[in-house]
């Protein structure tokens, strides 16, 4: 069990991007994996679609095309979105292979949670602006909203998968959990992918901002002080963000281009 | 500026393993960045002594070689442990790039924060057991106390350069911020090294169980329910947890062995 990172193919590990190499390998991914990645697999590639409404189905999918590959033989590589353990169900996966005869190995990967600020040039901590960093959904369970942390000045929280959500979560946040209204926040969408967006907007007109500028899944939701630290100019930016293809800046540093 | 993950040179990016393999780069590290990941550098490489007491010369130090290779027109890659912008003090150091009239590009790297656990075999998250994640260091500014987060039943706390301090930081959680005793604990020595160990107790008994067996930084401490999920034996196990080279098992997995 594999996580692919973000998705700029340039932040693959090297262990998973051996695996993806492996010709006698069997590759079960879902379609949260870009296509950029997908294309450097040389042995068999399965792809499960997971969209909305038919998660369940293809989680049962995934799980039969493993069996499939570990009764003959071999090597099975579970390639998961970013990291398998961060909000990718993970541990219940291994359950279930465990259930199969065979304990995994886990390969971490580069988590979207922490990197899609990176990749938006936003350092999660900052000495005097953020000493702790919250990774959370904007979704609870059976749909319901996820347990706020309340407001404090040096922490940042990270939202994954809640741009749907993004209207009542922020107008929670502001109403529940004591957050000023003119708290910074950026949206990172499609982060380490050439499409990256990056919109910029206080609190209680971000959902308003989101909405304007047809923001989709996915996205990360930054919120806190570090948001202005090394971009957005002390909150004088509202609005999509300036800055290019950080995957094309990535490629050229490693020197590619 | 690029994370080099936990300490597998496995874990390392495709970016970052570049950077490292171009012989015309000076790659600008500190102590920090184990050994195994050093020796694959194959053009300058200049190290900094970033030990307890002198952090403040080492970072002066480490300016002064960037801004010569900068002036001598030479790509300069300033390899970091794990991920730049999580407790790497990776955003200061962009400003002070800026100040040498250099915009960095910033590479994220595999966080310890999560890979460690996952290392581990400890998933940050899993449903109806953690449904958030926060990862704060056991030091405060000027060597205070950092900002306790009250006790959560679902809620993972990933505590980076804490072992030190566990004494305090065990006992604060139980008096100032509602955590039960029973509260499992695992800290995960040198996570991704073939030096990785893991040691698991109650929140009221860790600090003496990581003294008994000789624990030392780095060292990442995880605080939560999600330390059973998948090993631990639902509280069971006290001290060291069995469990070999993660570092061996990902290689193999690979195809490297």
């Amino acid at each position: 069990m594999v996580g692919s990172g973000p998705g700029d193919p340039e932040l693959l590990t090297l262990a998973a991007h051996r695996m993806l190499l492996d010709p006698s390998a069997l590759v079960v991914a879902d379609r949260l994996v870009p296509p950029a990645i997908l294309s450097l697999v040389r042995g068999e590639l399965r792809v499960a679609n997971k969209a909305p409404g038919c998660a369940e189905r293809a989680q049962r999918e995934i799980y039969a095309w493993c069996r499939e590959g570990l009764e003959e033989g071999r090597r099975v590589v579970r390639l998961k979105i970013g990291d398998p353990f961060v909000f990718g169900r993970g541990g219940e996966e291994v359950l279930e292979f465990r259930g199969m005869g065979v304990e995994p190995t886990v390969v971490p990967g580069v988590s979207a949670s922490l990197s899609a600020p990176l990749l938006a040039g936003i350092p999660v901590t900052h000495r005097g602006v953020a000493n702790q960093v919250v990774v959370c959904t904007g979704y609870g369970r059976e749909g319901t909203s996820p347990d706020l942390i309340r407001y404090h000045p040096e922490q940042t929280v990270v939202f994954l998968m809640a741009v749907g959500k993004l209207p009542t979560l922020s107008a929670s946040l502001i109403s529940s959990a004591a957050y000023p209204p003119s708290t910074r926040v950026a949206i990172v969408e499609s982060a380490g992918t050439p499409q990256q967006r990056v919109v910029l907007g206080p609190l209680d007109r971000i959902a308003s901002i989101a909405e304007e500028n047809g923001v989709r899944a996915p996205a990360t939701i930054v919120v806190g002080d570090v948001v202005d630290v090394l971009i957005g100019e002390g909150g004088k930016v509202e609005g999509v963000a300036e800055g290019g293809s950080v995957t094309g800046a990535i490629a050229a540093a490693a020197g590619m281009t």
